[in-house]
């Protein structure tokens, strides 16, 4: 009736959906933290002796060394972390391990656990991401002068500096670190205590493992505390944004790797070869980091479904939320190392780049900016008269300053043989330093900052 | 630099992000079958001796043993199944082991070796699905008479039989099949001989190697071959689809099961108990059928988001196409199974819907509806004399029929005494004979059929 | 050839697609405002004269006059607010219009424009989560004390008060106020100035600008600047967090409403009809609550996809990131307003939720810690004792206290009669006294803290 | 209280939330063709008379003259489009009309009218489909013999030609058009006779409104045929694949048309210029299409969201169903017209892609599978023979067949000078000759099976 793979009937079926263990053992070092503390708020609180406490612990750390050694047991039967170990605890110390769970449930206790997990994580994503800044900053320094084409509509559009192109990436980090961090700040609140779903008649000191376990304060409202994932969804929106940073810079790389761009070569170690075709060097890397950006995005989408609509208080819908917030974690915890080996072991080809700024128009607009600023024609004349120009250039197959004077006085009388100095690469990226523009000279007033910013000077 | 998960640099990142064979080595029977199939056609070409055919059959055979037995070694520098698999190949026949990827690439080879998987799993889901079926249909058949409450906007509004309103679901379970058995008649078509992305040089006969691994033909074009993955979002649009189905039934099972409603005892084998509170029984299976359909749906969006933008031919992105296929295949497996379950075993407490849909004015648009037809009253009319009727009662704390005849024709003279044998929950499903109605006879005949097309009566 | 729409080719298909103006007049305000404080900064920086920018500003004025009484024209030849805008200006005040252009384009225009609306956005959002908070708090002082059965799995779990379940949505609205705060603050720099993409060779002043339109300051990368639409995304984002914590209280109201349950009635004026059945009375405004949220969400996953992999700087995918955030903005107002009329005029039958909590033995886990505290067993022991108490009471058909003290010592001997003061619903909530629980001494608190920080009592 | 937006409470609110007027409207010529078929079945069946039959129709067909001439009014208190309808007819020809809603409800009325509406959008975009594939197709036919690079990783992999690539989406449109057939089939059962939930009491005839809307039968469950979606789903399921493939093609024409590439000219009228930047032609067109996948995309998610957990049978969340469908039909068909124009329009530069094409070492293989088939050496050896050879030419800056006999003999002496004709482009494409694969013979017989399929040459 239910498939060959569930010849034992519901009770088989029933095991393999219900059991979490395969996944929430993740958590088993915050689950131990937290029964400390627990446990030892109890005692504080004369809820159990102090014998018992310490025996309840004296277990739970014997459980910890084994877990350490040996990893989780995964025993369907036992459904989760929280029973895997309470289980264990009783084998160890026999019937005072019940006490442990006084004045709790497994509904604030996982919320509790999970909480850690998803802090941890955003520290190390955060740890990641300035490794991150610190490489995108280190190369903008290098190429704060290297010209290149800044592209619009990826058609050529104005040169710009290599270094004001990685700056951008810098401050859409820059973005993704506050993100983390407010979700952190918004999480850190300790769940512990608020029992199945209304609190609990013992003279708890909720304040205590509040503050044992590092959050800043306990949660308001017991019913909330157990219902609510917004610290998970919290994780994966930014997880989300970030991913997709990621994925722009990624598909740039790949695009310059391509032969008729050649602006970059990928580091070998992030590369590969092909099984049929010897000449390839593939750059997988990148290609994976976008690749993990749609996954990510389906972890996101996942527990957003998954919550819609839900009543109060804890469903075991809930414990859906875990597999997507593992999966996100380790995919961008990859992505952000696997971007910083590329961004740190990129080779620029900063010759092919110059050349192609000095393709495709690219100062059409300094010609523009040149009429309205030294002749005093209003800005929409001046876009009409260069576009003459870029069509005669066109028609001749040369670049704009290739261009006698007498041709460009053909097509307006005012044009001076000053403009040619306004018409190189070099003249351009110079000349657009307005604040945040990508003139040498502000892109390394923005990196002096990043620097401070980041420490990377002490 | 990379924190301290990659200690050894770009390398040990790179052996992380690209290795894919922790999870492509599910794949490998679909890999051995389709080398096989690959080799035997080379020799029957020419290109390969017989005898070297021969070798590599033979150590394809051991290696199938050795997985079958022990299962495949997660060796990252081999990257990916094909590679680990030709690896051993060479160790245990040398380098004729070296001629099996003639003509074709890990492009086309992956491709072949997904589709065929993905064949295989929508065989089980229609298998799973077909149970489920015969499931409904049974308890349809037991409860074709079995009066409820009909609810729309959750408010009760005419009554029907379960036997009809699980028919229902009958009928978007037969929608689930027509959808999986529209994508794999889809899928079956071989990428084999594709190759990188241009087709092969070597004198292959693809239509051979379609026919052994039970392809209905080659595909027709090599670079939409090794970049497409129509097949797994397709197999995914089912499954989401086929999940939001069953994520219906699980929250109409959840609401059912509270004590408000009290319309099912869940079986037990499928619910599970708290941790805190000793009375709870908990409709764990249904809560988790409902929360593992948001996972699918993410996993339908995250190859969405990867497959968007991506250039021909193949992209390293579309590695990233196994996890949410594998993920949202078990997952929807063990709903389906666990649903299955549900149907079978829920012991449906008929008494308490009768009652439910003898309150709520239920048989009020029944009682428009014989103003209409006996006293030839327009349809708008009907109903606001109903609504009187409605406001009368409940004004009275009295059912419908509980109004004399005087205080109903005080409403409107036209109604007379034969009124009251359309007012009852049993007369009013009776009436309701139209072709697809909730009339009993109008279920039992649905239910013949879909027995007959089930092969039930065999 | 392109169908019977598009009869005249490539062009009207492209006027189609192309232009914006259908939606983008919605910025029309914003538009001009930052036009207005751009030509201030050119004269003020003498890159055009005080006479000119006056000229210019007058132009505006007339224009949002015209727009102000007679809507936006819509002529899709002008593509968008910008050069509609800018046409209509030239049509006033001649070639001169034509020196407003200057050191802008129109990249940099509609990142300032947008970012200007998702501020006005995102402060009346704020304004409407703040009534829904009083709404919210009112009715949770109101019921501080009223008894329902608290629920998980939708099975009755323990006693709470009506109170503590509505202060729950409160914390979940106060963590939305967060979010679209943290969104404001992170949105409020000023891309105007950057340009096409690389910044500009005029002598502007961005800091100027950035206080006239009361950003905090200018973005640092004018690359990121035109590239950037986190801003949009993080609205969505916490859109979408919004919107579920509505899904969730809609689909409680929407079960609470219906007949078995009959928690609540609500207000007509939310509420509507049937077309067919006289006696209906629908929460529409709640079910579509929930549906909205289903659409935002969708909004929220369509930026994301547009966004992922785009190369910088400006690319016209970005165009598509308008309508997502008009739509979900517009649904989001609504559901907030519709949620606040909900829970303002619920009209709550405690009556009824107290007779539910006293039935499904919610006060289970009170005899448990009854046993823990005055019989010192350890808790899982007590939770066995308890569990046969449960049994022996529904195979009697008894409520907990309607066992005699002798059928309860025949189960465990410590029981004694003080325990029957422990099992009363009211005694229940009265007891979940610790920090954050449902008692409605907890709950006054907490409504008193929160109607403090709303400035209620002033 | 509600915010300055619903200065007049609840009332207002639920006006706006409620009233679905302003989209339903679409669909005012499918509710009077279903309305007209309704009340001649019901005079046929002698439930109305068939003078009042004739009155109504009469008035309907005024009222689609009135619609016709000025549009539907929008009035929100009217709600929607059946009821704006059936008030109008009966301002128009009295109490006789309240005859119309006999035996049917809004809820069978809706979901057929909007079955009706997917299946002409269906048809529509069939249509536009058919002719991008031509489109494709003489394309394909005029450039089966040009060269250029075939792509993998985006990185030089072998020569193919670009009819080859310009039939790979011929094959995916392929797809798309037999999603959207069986999509078409599934939804073509008429719900109309369903009822409110239950189906009806009166003797109606199911079948003869079925033929009379085109629909192949009625459906056989009326709980079902009022809370199913599905066929909304499959279409958003069917655009959304469609969007993504077009997506791709989009991509490679954004890529192609950038300076470095030089693949293609875009057509001038699917593209614009900037407003900055003189010289700039974008491709506009194909960044809308990707963006606008996006937002496909994003319709598809909002529905699936809304529709996850509904319990039987109409609930109002549904009535969000209709904007993520009519956006993604506007935006879908814009998209394929907008591609067709592209494909049709493009300017490819045959010249540039060739010389691309001799760039790369893409014939690498060739020299590899020339090993193989003339020296007899295992692939896995030739490939590392070749890796060497490509690593030789490389350092020298030379082409593979630059490389003198000498330099091939002294990497492997099995080389002969046979092999200089197997490293040319038109060598290498002309070889792959597999069924499927890029020579130039191979794509003329797909284009020829293509022009036959599609009546190209009739």
């Amino acid at each position: 009736m239910w498939g060959g793979r569930f010849a034992d009937g519901p009770s088989a079926i029933m095991r393999e959906i219900n059991a979490s263990i395969p996944f929430d053992k993740a958590l088993w070092r915050q689950d131990i933290a937290a029964s400390r503390a627990h446990v030892a708020m109890l005692a504080a609180c004369d809820i159990v002796t102090d014998d018992d406490a310490e025996t309840i612990i004296d277990g739970l750390e014997k459980i910890a060394a084994e877990y350490e050694a040996d990893g989780v047991p995964e025993n369907w039967d036992l459904e989760d972390i929280h029973m895997t170990t309470e289980a264990r605890l009783a084998e160890l110390i026999g019937p005072v391990a019940g006490r442990l769970h006084t004045a709790r449930s497994r509904n604030d206790q996982v919320a509790t656990d999970f909480r850690l997990w998803t802090r941890d994580t955003i520290d190390q994503t955060l740890a990641g991401l300035q490794a991150l800044q610190c490489a995108l900053v280190s190369r903008a320094d290098e190429h704060s002068g290297s010209i290149m084409p800044g592209f619009t509509h990826l058609q050529t559009a104005q040169p710009v500096t290599l270094g004001h192109h990685l700056m951008a990436y810098y401050e859409m980090v820059s973005r993704d670190v506050a993100r983390f961090t407010e979700a952190r700040a918004r999480l850190n609140q300790s769940p512990l205590g608020s029992a199945a779903l209304a609190g609990t008649g013992f003279p708890i000191d909720r304040e205590m493992t509040a503050q044992a376990l590092g959050f800043d304060a306990p949660t308001a409202n017991s019913l909330d505390a157990v219902s609510d994932r917004d610290f998970a969804l919290d994780f994966l929106a930014a997880a989300s944004q970030c991913a997709l940073h990621l994925s722009r810079l990624a598909e740039e790389f790949v695009i310059w790797a391509s032969q008729p761009f050649g602006f970059v070569r990928m580091p070998d170690a992030l590369s590969t070869g092909s099984s049929i075709m010897p000449q390839k060097k593939n750059p997988d890397a990148a290609e994976l980091v976008r690749g993990h950006a749609g996954r990510i995005v389906g972890c996101h989408t996942a527990l957003m479904v998954t919550m819609k609509g839900l009543p109060l208080a804890y469903s075991k819908d809930m414990q859906d939320d875990k597999p997507p917030v593992f999966e996100a974690a380790g995919l961008l915890q990859l992505c952000i190392a696997a971007m910083t080996g590329m961004v740190d072991g990129a080779d620029f080809r900063t010759e092919r780049m110059r050349q192609a700024a000095e393709l495709g128009y690219a100062t059409a607009t300094d010609l523009a900016d040149w009429l309205v600023r030294e002749a005093d024609i209003p800005f929409r004349e001046a876009h009409h008269i260069t576009g003459a120009a870029v069509k005669l250039a066109e028609s001749k197959g040369a670049a704009l300053d290739e261009l006698s004077l007498t041709e460009l006085q053909d097509i307006d009388a005012r044009i001076d043989d000053r403009v040619y100095s306004a018409l190189s690469v070099e003249a351009s990226v110079a000349a657009r330093a307005s604040y945040g523009g990508t003139a040498p000279d502000q892109v390394r007033k923005q990196v002096a900052k990043a620097r401070q910013k980041l420490g990377m000077d002490t």
